[in-house]
């Protein structure tokens, strides 16, 4: 079915610092894996869209308009939770991911290392992570 | 003792899409917890100086410098691993955050809930990573 999720923010957008463009950065997060998706960024009326109908809405730089995430592709982002940090001026978003968050199809659009080693990869939490999700994917099917 | 580490990029920092003050957004994430710290900027130097020393060092906007993260406070962020996004417009950096990584004292600059509830809470990985770093810290001390 089609969720639908309405929440009242505890602060109003125009609290917000924004950049000289109206503009605030926000950090897209998986709620479960704590996987980072991307970064995007959110007008007044993005930010209010979201919250009115739980689906993470951006303001689009390139195309300079709003943009429902998934409108096109289909993977939308559920909103769990929305925070922002100390002096406003970033927001962080909880979000359940329908699909793959990056446009070339990757689960998230952070998949080129610059330096270092991908530490997920031998965590023990990253493995525990996978036989939870394994677990819960055969509970529910 | 003191820790010291050099990476080499395998990226230069003049293919980074900067935006129009030539920073870069960096989201820096506890590499171990998966918890989101803070959004800081980078510049040129900041971004070298980083791979350069391993530790994170930003240029600070409102004091228009350069900026190594704890270096008055001690609140050091020691580099695991550097990633782009798949337009090359914004940087994910794991990190070993020494003490808190707000300047508020908060572990992180994230602590103002705007919207749905800190799944966090009730999260088994979360409980799972509560456990592991007791008996990881049981078997260090």
């Amino acid at each position: 079915g089609i969720k639908m999720t309405s929440f009242e923010s505890m602060m109003e957008f125009s609290q917000f610092k924004t950049n000289d463009q109206g503009l605030i950065p926000v950090i897209v997060q998986h709620y479960k894996t704590q996987e980072i998706l991307m970064l995007a960024y959110m007008n007044e009326e993005s930010f209010y869209e979201t919250i009115k109908t739980g689906k993470m809405t951006y303001f689009s730089r390139s195309r300079q308009k709003l943009w429902v995430k998934g409108e096109t592709s289909g993977h939308f982002q559920y909103v769990k939770s929305l925070t922002i940090d100390c002096d406003l001026d970033t927001l962080l978003a909880k979000v359940d991911q329908i699909g793959a968050a990056c446009h070339t199809g990757n689960p998230t659009c952070f998949f080129q290392p610059l330096v270092g080693i991908d530490y997920d990869e031998t965590n023990p939490l990253r493995i525990f992570e996978s036989v939870y999700d394994t677990i819960a994917d055969r509970k529910e099917n």
